[in-house]
């Protein structure tokens, strides 16, 4: 039986390419999406997500508002050097229609809170931005760290930040959030350790527009923008499937090796925003939080081209 | 057949103590002690690890002094911090006397690069100070990096450092050393992402002080002196055995679990002195470098205690 699995998304170019990932997978069955901010706001987040889902022809998955800012702010705007990765419309500017379906009634907060409860081992929340709702959901119900299997994608333990060189977007945008969910949670930890290894080409977008659809058409636009940012702002040939990575290791674990480590984020001092093992869980046999520092990226990559094409094609 | 070691020292409590596990290792051969500073001066560290071995009986073991500091410094003095954990003598205030074989003549650098040409793949180089030494053995003969093996006590991947968040005391010595020596070489890094891992408490040194002998009794006291800073200063019941754990796996790298790894230290910005990860290395499929992230303690204690019991029972 597939595993239930709410994307917590910053709607944005990988996370498109993680609700295409995830639509794909047959381990997984995607109940709802829950939006955050980060490479656009949240509100953004929620039409791009419903946008996104209706090209897919899943207009029956309901998206959910949820946090506007980090518990530390009053508001949020996308940094200028998020606006040139994701573009002004968070999809490289590829125009994708609105959905006839409109965001839910509900918040995000209360519809993890609620699928917690009513699903308990067989759900999975994988939250590819900002650590905002489910530091928010564990205030609301403090039973929940404990319960809930997450999979983050988010922070960096042995390789640099994007960010800053000690921090990695996600995190950056709450690091108190997301060291909340990182010391109480019961987390996989998939970060820049791991997503940097997975490089997408435009030899794979080529592979999309082939399919001759207008989904894939869209897809290989937009991934195209962001090999392009990537190619001339870091200098790596192909852009990092972060969130896509994040959604296959919450359906396939064995595609990374995980260092188990209590891990926690520096929120004082010039490295606010690290993630790192805290000292204290060093003798503690008992390891909460689990890094993921190795992948097969072969064996992913040839999986994330299976189910990327799969569902692109068939629209 | 027992495999040639090299110990490169700043002697240094735990330095002694990776002395004596040394010589009660049954599958290493300690051929020398080339000597740098950091617990404290090069010269200082001569005089204490000559005086350690001669304690141990081992007055066949010749000492070379090597740099006296960081290539980009013009003098070393150790630091207030330092001082207090090692004492002014570096050996906890113990009164170890003056061995009767004095200094080699040769300086470390030159034994390093005549002994790698001698024994080929049956050296091992142990580094538990700065990499200032095996940096200008790598300048003298720049086909060393790829000749010698080194396991290098030094560096925290995915812990805070002890000098500042970020950088461990040896790296922060000599940033561009140990980048030179990380980048080059062919190093399994033990950093205190295990050496925190490993800690000696009183209940040990009691073992040795009832030994009745000399070197027991010296080598309880100083270690006690180094349990107390511990405990005072960072909070944690014992020391971290973090010079000895880097001669453990030399013998049996069976003792930890790695990461392959291309290693870096940040250089520049504020987290100079920072093992890292590199960006550039994370896609190389040749992985250079190994960082140690688990360790079975257990089993490590367990044999330390056996190793330094034999030695220190026999003076």
């Amino acid at each position: 039986m597939a595993v239930k699995l709410i994307l917590d998304l910053d709607t944005g170019i990988d996370d498109a390419l993680a609700i295409a990932y995830a639509l794909g997978s047959p381990e997984l069955e995607l109940i709802g999406v829950t939006c955050t901010y980060g490479n656009v706001t949240t509100e953004l987040a929620v039409r791009n997500s419903l946008a996104v889902l209706a090209l897919l022809g899943r207009t029956d998955i309901p998206v959910f508002a949820g946090q506007a800012c980090a518990s530390c702010a009053d508001s949020f705007e996308p940094s200028p050097l998020v606006r040139r990765i994701h573009g002004d419309n968070g999809l490289g500017g590829v125009r994708i229609p609105d959905s006839p379906r409109p965001a839910e009634q509900g918040g995000a907060v209360d519809f993890i809170v609620e699928s917690a409860r009513r699903y308990g081992a067989d759900l999975v929340y994988v939250p590819t931005g900002s650590s905002t709702n489910i530091a928010a959901a564990f205030g609301a119900d403090p039973s929940l760290a404990d319960r809930l299997r997450v999979v983050m994608m988010g922070g960096a333990l042995t390789t640099r930040g994007n960010t800053t060189p000690w921090s990695e977007a996600n995190v950056s945008q709450d690091p108190e959030a997301s060291d909340a969910l990182l010391r109480r949670g019961r987390v996989t930890m998939v970060g820049l350790d791991v997503t940097h290894q997975t490089l997408l080409t435009k030899a794979a977008t080529a592979r999309w527009r082939r399919l001759g659809t207008a989904a894939g058409t869209a897809f290989a636009d937009m991934t195209d923008y962001y090999i392009d940012f990537e190619a001339s702002e870091i200098g790596i040939v192909g852009c990092g499937l972060h969130d896509p990575l994040a959604v296959a290791v919450a359906a396939d674990e064995s595609l990374v090796g995980v260092l188990p480590i209590n891990l926690r984020v520096d929120l004082a001092g010039p490295t606010r925003g690290r993630t790192i093992g805290s000292l204290e869980g060093l003798a503690e046999p008992d390891k909460r939080t689990r890094a993921a520092v190795r992948v097969d990226a072969e064996r992913f990559l040839a999986g994330f081209m299976d189910r990327t094409e799969r569902v692109l094609g068939a629209r």
